[in-house]
């Protein structure tokens, strides 16, 4: 692995004996690391790599959001969510995100600008997310993917904190990316 | 799986076949879930059951954010973290989250509130987590945990934004937690 910054080794850094590859399938790669800790404790884990994601806070004039009412089968609940999702061998964050919106929402989303970056589950996972706020967008007539949502909705800016309060927004990207448009709404910078 | 909602089953819903453990150890049970979308394409995916997690923005009284400059391997980079951690069996979130940060960090938080619930991703992994606010901390004298933290420090809330951006914090709990304790505070609510 590469070191990404110019911090030296320290005594907090853990030593990693190797990694070995379980399963590399189409959007995986499962593998078990062998970890020590500083204090000589030695163990193995699963580690997760997966294709980098991007995401869409879609606001319109209104101060609404486009987003998917949706079911998730792991944590059998319906839940919204910000459209998004996978990028594609090569494909620029940004150009992912507003493909994704277009095919699971059927609106083309307008200029965006990057809001932020996070990884889900740094302990576990390495998964690239970016956020983009797009202001408006434009139906392209095409009818929504059937295999994400059961509905598309444009939900007031007002509500979305409720609804994450409620649990019915729970999906870490969208809980991050709309709290970045509260805040910045809030701050009189949109 | 247990229904947790009173929505009846929708056309969008995929249907479950099956889910195969693979491994059920400490701390992770290891599925393949076999998979059908409501367009008839059908295969099989990773899903991970992982203990839940709590952890905290312990703010003190000049605003600032007891945080965790720690290394994460399997990104390869040094970030600035919360305090936190997964629930012992039995442990309730603000018992756990308020442990966590005693151990981590040789702080003992303040009352607590709890300021959101999220997912980390939600299409492969089941695990519930908790954010809490704690107003102020003490002391302890006991020594952080060496495997955790490389050096403890008081972020001010208003560097908190600007370390987003640079990629300096990145775990989805910090960066969702972050962001309400500044919305709550732009909006005059803290």
């Amino acid at each position: 692995m590469l070191s990404m910054g110019a911090e030296p080794r320290r005594a907090s850094e853990w030593t990693i004996h190797g990694e070995r590859i379980i399963d590399d399938s189409r959007r995986t790669v499962l593998s078990v690391a062998d970890v020590e800790l500083p204090d000589g404790v030695r163990f193995e884990q699963y580690v997760l790599r997966v294709p980098a994601a991007a995401m869409v806070v879609v606001l319109d004039d209104r101060d609404r959001v486009l987003m998917m009412w949706r079911h998730r089968f792991i944590i059998d609940r319906w839940v919204w969510e910000l459209p998004g999702g996978y990028l594609d061998p090569g494909e620029e964050p940004a150009a992912c995100a507003a493909r994704e919106v277009e095919e699971e929402t059927g609106w083309r989303p307008g200029p965006m600008t990057r809001l932020l970056a996070f990884q889900p589950m740094v302990g576990t996972i390495d998964q690239p997310n970016v956020v983009y706020l797009a202001r408006g967008a434009e139906r392209t007539g095409l009818a929504p993917d059937v295999n994400e949502a059961e509905r598309i909705g444009w939900i007031p800016l007002g509500e979305v904190q409720q609804h994450i309060l409620n649990g019915e927004i729970v999906g870490a990207g969208s809980v991050a990316g709309l709290l970045a448009v509260l805040l910045a709404r809030t701050a009189g910078q949109l």
